[in-house]
């Protein structure tokens, strides 16, 4: 935790003074949820392991970590405090969408904390809150938190196992994109990038016109498209993927495990960039760049045969063509033919 | 990762020059099984997220991370180098244990790891050979890694969420224990506190004759009964747990959950402690405190009907009475009555 926050909190009590009985004691009540979201909850917290149920002999499973100073500051330079609930809120909403990804449900999550000594215990109950919230607010109706581990560390650290099902149905992976087909977007992509860009800048967060502040909301508490990823696997989507690592990367990735070529249209990719102009024109930064390696809203990018209709919330965005003779799979923009930029972990 | 480590590796290959991708690369033949291992693994790595076979309609799902510096230390102060290939057979094990104390068999596993830019390349595929021999050796036998995430962060950290299946049966939960029932315990108990003292004190690694340097190995690379689990089940067991943060803190859950009192017998404790002798006699300690305080050997702690027979592995170690006036549950041993110390992440 920067000096500067544990100042701050110097009064309040921190994690060090509860056991870890008391501790999960203080969570515990602010992860209750509703008896619809606790449907598949056949043993909850308090053993060695929880059950969920997997209506059709098949569980989806995926797992994400943040990590303090890695994918969020606790203080970020335009003076925004990060706080518990956005932490939780983003655990939440990141692991939810890789299960929409699949054209799954989420089923339930278990969540493993490694805290500092110095956590003050409000901070952790507040993620615990926004846990509870992004679950609920993102409409992961049958979805609860079945269990967890504490542990301690020197820096936050939250992983979120999340567990879904297909109702019976077949995932729809990367690799089924087939020539002639519609790629789509269901959400939004750059908008979490242009937020990244101004809790990164020296405009501070209190004077942010609304207009503007969107967009460090939705860097904070990302709103994945949760209803959109049943919706494609119903409307028979081929292929589909989360943006998490930006347009580019992520179509290269489609493009990879389809063995095709994705080509993005100049006049969607204008009108995506457009939606950014408020926060483009205050930083003078470049909208159609936030828009090809923005990741972290969490938006789907899926394939349809060309032909089918759109299902509710998907809008087209480009198309999927065969690869020429020397062509390799990617991704072609009227800007950066082949460029698959974005975020990795390591090489940047 | 420790200054001195760092130096020793500096001519190695890091994480810092490869891209995740390139990472993943390294990583994924390495996690490998034999068919019978992936048996229940419908949808592998490579996708938002794995697919995992869940026969009875039910997963059984535990999550568990590991710290450097908190859960492990790269050198010790005895001269000990944890190696990638001990953090990997730890995960493994410790979690594999907490699926077998509900009488499961593990299915799968994810894996969410945090490594420093320095961490260098051979110590994570070393970490990947470690995960899959632990899951191997131990007998895990139709349980493979379906996925995973990689990220940044300043220290080592290892998160692995666990699915397993009961195969149609019921869980062996910790709140079933009867009064009258056998108190039994599988696999061991003490050993890897034993070998935790040693990794801790002064004497050199490199002096421990094979009946002191198998404690230290029992503490790098746990050995959870992984039969014994189902076969508790099989053979009508009333409660069950994993034995890792002590046999009276978990005892003592044991109690709690169960409303009653567990009385532990002096002569199997002592015949426990007896083994501890060598580790003991080198440290000047006192055995029988780590047969009481010691986790991470991940043994079963299982109560059965008075007249069961035991099934193999398990040895009657206590009893399950009904609680007197005013006696709250808990732990009953001739030395320290009431006493349910043993580890806490916060509290110690």
């Amino acid at each position: 935790m920067p000096e500067d926050l544990r100042n701050r909190v110097d009064r309040q009590p921190t994690v060090a003074g509860l056991s870890e009985a008391d501790l999960l004691a203080r969570i515990f009540p602010r992860l209750r949820m509703e008896d619809s979201h606790t449907i598949n909850t056949v043993l909850g917290p308090g053993d060695d392991a929880a059950i969920v149920a997997a209506p059709d002999g098949k569980t989806v499973i995926s797992i994400d970590t943040q990590v303090e100073d890695q994918d969020f500051r606790l203080l970020w330079p335009n003076g925004y405090r990060t706080t518990g609930f956005d932490v939780g809120w983003k655990a939440a909403a990141q692991n939810l969408s890789d299960i929409n990804a699949m054209g799954a449900r989420a089923t339930s999550m278990v969540v493993s904390l490694t805290l500092p000594v110095d956590t003050p215990v409000s901070w952790v109950e507040d993620l615990a809150d926004g846990l509870t919230a992004g679950i609920r607010e993102l409409g992961a109706t049958q979805c609860s938190v079945a269990g967890g581990d504490l542990g301690r560390g020197r820096e936050i650290s939250v992983t979120v196992a999340v567990l879904g099902t297909l109702d019976g149905g077949r995932p729809v992976l990367r690799s089924g994109a087939q020539p002639g087909d519609i790629l789509a977007l269901a959400g939004t992509v750059g908008h979490a990038a242009a937020g990244l860009a101004l809790l990164e800048s020296d405009v501070a967060v209190d004077t942010l016109a609304p207009a503007e502040r969107v967009f460090v909301d939705l860097q904070s508490r990302p709103r994945p498209p949760l209803d959109a990823g049943p919706a494609a696997r119903a409307a028979g989507a081929t292929a589909m993927l989360d943006i998490s690592d930006g347009l580019l990367r992520d179509g290269g990735r489609l493009a990879a495990a389809s063995n095709a070529g994705v080509a993005l249209d100049p006049a969607a990719l204008a009108r995506l960039a457009g939606l950014l102009a408020p926060a483009a024109e205050l930083l003078g930064a470049d909208a159609e760049a936030w828009v090809l390696g923005g990741g972290e809203d969490h938006g789907l990018l899926a394939t349809f045969p060309a032909g089918v209709q759109l299902p509710p919330g998907f809008t087209a965005i480009g198309s999927i063509h065969a690869l020429g003779t020397d062509e390799g799979p990617g991704v072609l923009t009227a800007r950066r033919p082949g460029d698959t930029g974005g975020w990795d972990h390591f090489a940047h």
